[in-house]
């Protein structure tokens, strides 16, 4: 006798992508879409999961897109792990998994740039030239193949969340953008696929962005000068053992305009580089 | 006894639009999309007339959007004709009419645009700076919120229509693009809402502009040295009465880049001014 075991369906392109969709928004289904660059780990599954109780139908990607990256940046080594990624959207039933290859993304001719610019100046954006275009730019076309209902994105890329919440309000994009809280290991480090480039010594170094953004963001809470604050955190995780610090900051937390005075909606980012590893974080400030 | 009359149903904003988009796609009808400027005259009528003949039911806009004029052109004295236009898409049985205002298009912390590159450069992307930025960042959004299967725009706007065609297929966006052979007097002065702006002293220039183009179609059929025929053709232009010349060019059709030997898919392009109006025109290489 068969077992029964959980079927992941897969497709390539943007015309079986459609097919299929057609098929999964029958009987006006709720359909939620979780974008991905594969090489999942729990915080991608709490986003699965959380797309799981909002709507009938989940969609998957995985597309390492080469134009969020830069010419010095991690691109051919960031982590591939193919089988392991379509057992887990299996074994979490997942309805649909779309994998696009570069060349079914970026065809011929490709000319077409979706640029944010408030919210994706300072912060990653100092540090990381046109790496919000490219984000703002595959997000709207991944939104635009799948048209999903919802879409669900980490707040562990901040920054990246708030760019994707500006270009989806500004351009119409008619999809609901649902912000996930970060998923952290028992010490509070953010799970992140870079994660897997630490070696054992920078591992233990590297939960302090947290414990130290908490300390910020506290600190701030309770009257603290800001600049004063996020200049002493750098030096703290300097001190700690990070390799440099792009920056920590507290920003407004709808605009990412520099927070002047202590509203509600606050949040201190942080983005930190311990060996080959860049690592980001953020926090409420409460 | 009540004479009935055609009643144009018109919305103002886009929760309005896309509950009135959801009724008209009750039942798969398709919706046929035809985005304007208002100042309607026979060329718009002909693109309601072929968006009726390709769908069921017929949108139009009137946005005359103001990031597609440079400092220096005529936004504030663009031809509006409110109640005329109205009483022209009612005749034409038009199902819906949206003329959103200028801060529901584009509100507070508005701060997202969409970026063709090769297509929107020269031609007319060489003199008006940031003219097809604004044309393609206000037309995805327009697509966007109407959603239609179909939108149609006038080959007049030949560089425009390609700009279009390249941000809907590049950005994956739903709708298919289908243009429409220009509307002309009978003495072939393409028909634009700018011909308002002639003298009847320019009127009767005007027209050299079509011939012209002919002819240079023909002569670049027929062997010309391109280059060189297209420098005489401003030359000819000048000497017809028109004030300046931004171009005459010959393209690719589909890709405008210039045009090196004689290939089938070929276009001939111009820009000219005449006193304070500036008219383009385009024909194809027979």
């Amino acid at each position: 006798m068969a077992v029964s075991r959980p079927v992941l369906k897969i497709v390539h392109d943007v015309v079986s992508l459609r097919r299929c969709m057609q098929g999964l928004r029958s009987s006006n289904q709720m359909i939620a879409f979780v974008p991905t660059m594969g090489a999942l780990h729990a915080g991608h599954m709490a986003l699965v999961e959380r797309a799981k109780a909002l709507a009938d139908k989940v969609v998957v990607s995985i597309f390492v897109n080469p134009t969020q990256f830069g010419p010095d940046e991690d691109l051919a080594a960031y982590p591939h792990q193919g089988s392991r990624d379509r057992a887990l959207l299996a074994a979490a039933d997942v309805d649909l998994l779309y994998m696009p290859d570069a060349l079914a993304m970026y065809p011929e001719h490709f000319q077409t740039e979706v640029r944010v610019s408030d919210v994706s100046q300072g912060l990653c954006g100092a540090h990381r030239a046109g790496h919000f275009d490219g984000v703002a730019t595959v997000v709207t076309k991944l939104l635009l193949q799948v048209l999903p209902d919802m879409a669900l994105f980490g707040e562990k890329d901040f920054q990246q969340l708030t760019v994707i919440k500006r270009l989806v309000a500004d351009l119409d994009i008619p999809v609901g953008i649902i912000g996930v809280p970060t998923v952290r290991e028992d010490d509070g480090l953010a799970l992140s696929s870079r994660n897997a480039y630490l070696t054992e010594d920078e591992r233990v170094v590297a939960p302090s962005l947290h414990r130290e953004l908490i300390a910020v963001a506290i600190d701030i809470a309770n009257g603290s000068d800001i600049k004063e604050r996020c200049a002493r955190a750098v030096d703290d995780l300097l001190g700690a053992g990070f390799t440099a610090v792009d920056y920590v900051e507290a920003r407004e937390a709808i605009t990412l305009s520099p927070l002047a005075g202590h509203g509600p909606e606050a949040r201190v980012l942080a983005s930190a580089l311990i060996g080959a590893a860049r690592l980001i974080d953020n926090v409420p400030v409460p």
